[in-house]
Order: structure tokens, then C-alpha cells, then sequence
């Protein structure tokens, strides 16, 4: 007889208890104040959104096919949409990829959760940037993994650390964002693509491009994908939260064949489809607009911003903030001197109307303590001045007497 | 070293391999053909959808709200829809329910995930009607629980079978439609629902209400909540799929704190937030809008259609065929003599262009071999009558002879 009396804490699922209450979502709370100049967030910037443009293939939708878009619709997602998508590959990067191997998902976050639900079996260990990208590390601890660090250096991933690790040990996945990495702008050299396909092409486990930012380049050049090395073998994340709007949650998933399978499934029993209405209306607004103009908007804008940025810094912070030099995307990392804790230095900076977010989150291994995540895309230069300069004052300050170059 | 080669299959997570792929998606991939009658699926009408009361509510929110709209937003869904949800409750059914014990989700069925994601270890039983709701079994089912199917007469579920359940195990779960139930379109009677609750009340268990066909009532009165009933200990689904649109993929989930708290950690870690261009339309749409004028147009509608299915039913299917009377909801379901197999009926019907869904996949624990689920809400009077006579002279051909009335 089983008459334990009511007691909700007992009942949570063992799964919850590694997931990381978001960090971010924490700062963000104490940010929302008008006055906080706030380079913590994520955001892309609202001012450029294509409203009107929206607004007029909304109204199309409805006009034309409004009972359609309205109804349930098919779970893979709506089939101009992904053939847009795989035609984009092929006009944009060279990539063959065909629409059956592309999954509508409720964002690329919810297709990290599909792919660690369909692959990531408790105490499977999982390659990750260190520092990496939060809403994988959040998504993916719910199916309770082994996080292994792999060490980001500014030309990528560190590939001698990351081919050790997979010749120790069965690895599940190595989850990478080559271009414009969240949290550090850094992106992956060709050598080092080259060197990751040496290193992993043909072993038993999944590699997981992200590229939410790749089409946010101002400088260089793109260099190749990590999937055009590694075929079948790689699953990647696409969205257009950053280059249209993420207000409709719209991202995908491409994968081939057994694997799709099996996302589908997975797609179905969490939700069924992504809402179809702003599938239909994002397809509206793509095929009577040139993606490619707004693109360049956008990366003209955060250009400045960035450019603003990095001026800052080196006008404001002392010598020992070493910054990356971003070649597009929406984040400047910053590395102190050891012993400086961001941690602190937040809570300094909160009470100067500054934020940002520190680095301790982004390591799955620890450390980073002296390290933060800087945010340009929604900040005018002026903004940025005046925050950069605020910090870099706190820096000073902060740092121990002599060391202030 | 670790140098097996590349092989997808092996990679898959175990908890994929209890995932039931979807009989009904596959049954609807057969019956897209246009000249097939389908009492297969189980979609709302499309031509009650307020399409032009849409199409204006996205105008205003382009127009008004348009950069806030189509920015990311917080986890738990837009306040003034919750507010309205909230207001709501409390309107048709006396709930006091807080706005900040909502979430918004993909959908119900996102619901039922995230609970599951939350609440369920593998080998957790949970209590499941049978028959029962196909979308939670298979959703639920990607945390690998006991399911146990507890016997759902047609005074809704067997509380002598459920407490007996309760009694002998520890039970994570009941998950429960007590109005217009999926499959069968059978409510819980107030007295079931009053022994439901003398049963479970205070163990140590959550109940898991699911109502998204509750306003579809066009006969007899609405039943108190299980809600009502067991407080904080019932967690609540609904969903705008049924009385507004599906397309949207706008749900709820209704629970206290600490679930509440746990449950907005799960949907940040899934997809961040729901689409928020559909809340905002969706919540412009109704405070613009008399929304139950709309759900009485659709009632209206779907008591003719459910009486054209019954006096169909009874006028062609022979007298072993015995048909559930549901006051609401889309669906009827049919129970044949033991040894007919509705599977094979099935692929003898489609010869004759009519589909349905075979009983067996809502079973948990197996049988209903002979059992059906009849959709009457997407189907005008005239090819109901022609459909059910097809079906009722193929029964009549399948049944032993003699046996047929």
C-alpha cells in the first residue's frame, strides 16, 4: 500500500537535477532597467527588422491561404520553406542538401533538444567548445551527458586536445559553432577545419555545426563548413531568429537519413509541427524580398557597432583585457588576468548601470572566471562608448595596484 | 583507442527505441488521396476558422507592436494572454488560477512533453486512460515509464481499477481527458469524478488534466474541473487548437509553484520561448472578438455533424456495432463483437475509400482489437451518411454469418 502524502519536490525527474537554471536568463532579469546600459543580452537588433515586410506577407497568408496556414500541418515543416532552405545552401555555401533532410524546428534551440533527445543516452560523453554556447550546454544537460571541454583557441577548436579526447574514449557528439562562435566571436580557420575532418571524418560519432551567425560576416572570408568535410556524418542547426526575426521561433535541422528519421519521431511526440502560420508567412516575406540586401544591412550596422566596440576597449580597458577580433556575428570576448573575477566585477559594474555577462557559465569543466561575454548588435556607438568607458574605469580600479599597464 | 566506424543506428538513445512511430500519421499519409472520405483525422473544421478576424488582429500587431512582436521574449508567454487565459478560467469554470501559474507552450502536446521531461524517470508508472490520448502516449513515452492502462467505461475512467493501481504502487502520473475524451468522446460523469478525486487526493501522485475539447460541449452541462477538486495537485493543459486555430501551435500548461518553476526551466532548455508573433495575434484576435460566439458557431456545427454520424451509425452499421453518445468533442468510437480485427477492416475499407483509426494504438497495455475512432468534425452530413454506409455494408460482409442483426 503506498500512501506517501503529497509532496511535489519528490516527484521532479533526476534529468532536472543537472540542468543549469539559465544564468543569462538571471542577468537579464536585473538589466531590464531603461537606464542600464546592458551588453549582456543575445539580442539581434529590432531596429532592423523588416516590419512592413512582415506585415505585407502576413497579409498575404491570410488573403490567400488563410484556412491552410491555420490548420495542422505536416511535421517536417512546410515544404517551400525547406526547399528555400536547401537551395540557399547550394546558392550561399555550395552545399547539396535536399529538403527531405531539412526538419522545421521551434527555433535551432529546440533543434539541439531533438538531437539530444533522438542521441544523448545518460553518461555519454559530449565534445563542447569550452567556453561554449549556453543553450546547448542547458539543452543537452537535460539528457544528462559527460560534458568534455575541448579548449577554443582563436583559430577554433583545439584539435590536438579534441582528436586526444576522442582516442580515450567513445564520444556521442562534438558540438561546435565554427563561425562567430557564442560566446566569443572566434571563428574557425580553414586549417582547422581541415584538421577537425582529419580527425574525426569516418568515427562513430555526430558532429553538430551550429551557424545561427554565419551569414552575419563584415570581414573576411567564409570559409568552408565543417558538413561539406564531413558529409552524413554531420548534423547541422540553421535559423533565421538572426537574419530575419526570432519572434516566430522559426530554426531547422538538416540531417540525412537514418537520423531524420528518427528527429521527425522525436519532433512529432514534443510538439507535433512548428506553428505553421509563421512557417507560411517567413516563406512569404523570403520569396518577395532579397535576403541578401537585408543581410548586408544588418552586417553594416553591427560592422559599426563592432567596430564602435573594439575602439572602446582599446581607448578604455587597460592592456590586461585582451579582446577577440570578431570578423562578424554579435559578441567581443574578453580575457582578464587571472586572478580578476568577472563575477565581482559584475556586481561593480551593475552598480555603474553597465552589464554584460560573466564566463564562468559558458566553461562545462570550470573555470573562465576572468572571462566575459560582451554584446554590440542592439548598442549605438555612443552607447557603447560611454559603457566600455564605465568598465574599463571599473577595470582600473579593480585590477591590483602596478599591474595597470 | 576508440576507432569503430561510423554507423548512425548505433548512436540512437535508448529511449528512442519505446517510441511508438505514429499509426495515425502513417493512416493519414494513405487517406491524402482527394476522393477517400476520412473519419480518420482529428482536425477542427478549417472553413470556422476566423480567418479575417486574424488577418486584422496580425495587421494591428505589425502595425502597433510589430519590432516587440517579432523579438525573442520571455520563457513563460506573453502576460496579457496568460491574463486572458487566466480570466477565463475563472469566467466559465471558477477557477482561481494566477496568471504566473501559466505557461505558454507549442501546443498542448508540448505540454504533456514538458511534463514528462520533468516529472518522469524510466520505469515511473504512470496511470493512462484505455484507451487513451495517442499523443501521450507517444510523448510520454520518450521517458521510458510503465504505462498502466486503467479501464475508461463509459462513466469515464474505472475508479475501483485506478485505486487499486494507486494502492499496490507508487504511480507518478493519472493523465486524464475527462471531457469528450480522446479517443472515445466520453465524459467523466460529476460522480467519477468525485470518486477520482476521494481516491487520489493527497497521495503522493499528480493529475494530469488535459482539456483541450472542453468549450465544444453542444450537449448536457459542463462538470466541475479535476482541477476543482485537487488544487495544486492538478496540472492543467488547454490549447486554442480546437476553439480558435491550430496553425499557431498556442497551448497552456496551468501548474503551482514548484512544478511551475521546473516547468519553465524545461521550456527555456526546449525552445526558449513559445512563437510570440502568434501570441501577440492570438491575443489581439481575442480581446477583439466575442470568442464564445465563435466556439458557439462551432459547436453548433459539430452537433449537427455528430448527429448525422450517430443516425448514420444507427441506420447502416448492424446492431453489434456499439457507438459512444458524446455531448461534445469530435470523435465517436465504435466497439465490434470480440473477434473483429478493425485493422483488417480497415484495409478492406480503404479499398471502399473510407478511412478511420483502428483502436489498437491507443491501447497501453494491449487489445481493442475490435474497437474504432470515428472523426465527424471535418465531414458535412451528406458524406457522413455516405461513408458510414460503406463502413456498415463491409461490417456487415465481415461479421460471421448469423451474427449480424
Amino acid at each position: 500500500m503506498n500512501t506517501a502524502p503529497f509532496n511535489p519536490t519528490s516527484l521532479f525527474a533526476e534529468r532536472m537535477s543537472g540542468v543549469p537554471t539559465s544564468f543569462i536568463r538571471e542577468i537579464l532579469k536585473t538589466t531590464v532597467q531603461p537606464d542600464i546600459i546592458s551588453f549582456a543580452g543575445g539580442l539581434p537588433n529590432p531596429a532592423l527588422f523588416p516590419v512592413e515586410a512582415f506585415q505585407r506577407a502576413a497579409d498575404t497568408v491570410f488573403s490567400m491561404s488563410g484556412r491552410i496556414a491555420l490548420q495542422y500541418a505536416q511535421t517536417e515543416g512546410y515544404l517551400p520553406l525547406r526547399e528555400y532552405i536547401a537551395a540557399r545552401y547550394k546558392k550561399i555555401q555550395g552545399l547539396d542538401i535536399k529538403p527531405e533532410e531539412i526538419l522545421i524546428t521551434s527555433g535551432s534551440q529546440q533543434g539541439i533538444d531533438l538531437v539530444g533527445k533522438v542521441l544523448v543516452n545518460p553518461g555519454d560523453t559530449i565534445a563542447m567548445e569550452s567556453p561554449g554556447y549556453l543553450g546547448a550546454i542547458q539543452s543537452l544537460s537535460v539528457y544528462q551527458p559527460n560534458f568534455a571541454g575541448v579548449t577554443l583557441t582563436n583559430e577554433g577548436v583545439d584539435v590536438d586536445e579534441l582528436e586526444a579526447l576522442y582516442d580515450k574514449q567513445a564520444v556521442k557528439l562534438f558540438s561546435a559553432i565554427p563561425n562567430f562562435q557564442n560566446p566569443t566571436g572566434i571563428s574557425y580557420t580553414e586549417a582547422t577545419r581541415e584538421r577537425v575532418a582529419s580527425a574525426l571524418m569516418g568515427r562513430n560519432t555526430i558532429v553538430v555545426e551550429d551557424d545561427p551567425y554565419g551569414d552575419l560576416r563584415f570581414a573576411g572570408v567564409r570559409a568552408k563548413s565543417l558538413r561539406s568535410y564531413f558529409g552524413d556524418q554531420c548534423i547541422m542547426f540553421g535559423s533565421f531568429s538572426k537574419i530575419a526575426a526570432p519572434g516566430f521561433r522559426l530554426g531547422w535541422v538538416v540531417a540525412a537519413k537514418p537520423l531524420m528519421e528518427k528527429l521527425i519521431i522525436a519532433k512529432q511526440a514534443t510538439d507535433l509541427h512548428t506553428n505553421f502560420v509563421g512557417q507560411r508567412i517567413m516563406h512569404e516575406y523570403l520569396v518577395n524580398n532579397d535576403l541578401d540586401a537585408h543581410i548586408r544591412r544588418i552586417t553594416d550596422a553591427y560592422s559599426s557597432q563592432c567596430e564602435a566596440m573594439l575602439g572602446s576597449i582599446a581607448r578604455h580597458f587597460p592592456a590586461e583585457a585582451v579582446s577577440t577580433k570578431p570578423e562578424g556575428g554579435m559578441f567581443v570576448w574578453v580575457t582578464m588576468p587571472e586572478h580578476f573575477s568577472t563575477v565581482k566585477f559584475f556586481d561593480a559594474a551593475i552598480k555603474q548601470k553597465v552589464a554584460f555577462v560573466p564566463g564562468v557559465p559558458f566553461y562545462v569543466n570550470g573555470g573562465g572566471s576572468n572571462t566575459m561575454r560582451l554584446n554590440y548588435s542592439c548598442s549605438d556607438a555612443a552607447t557603447i562608448e560611454e559603457g566600455i568607458k564605465r568598465l574599463g574605469t571599473l577595470m582600473r580600479e579593480m585590477l591590483p595596484q602596478g599591474a595597470t599597464a
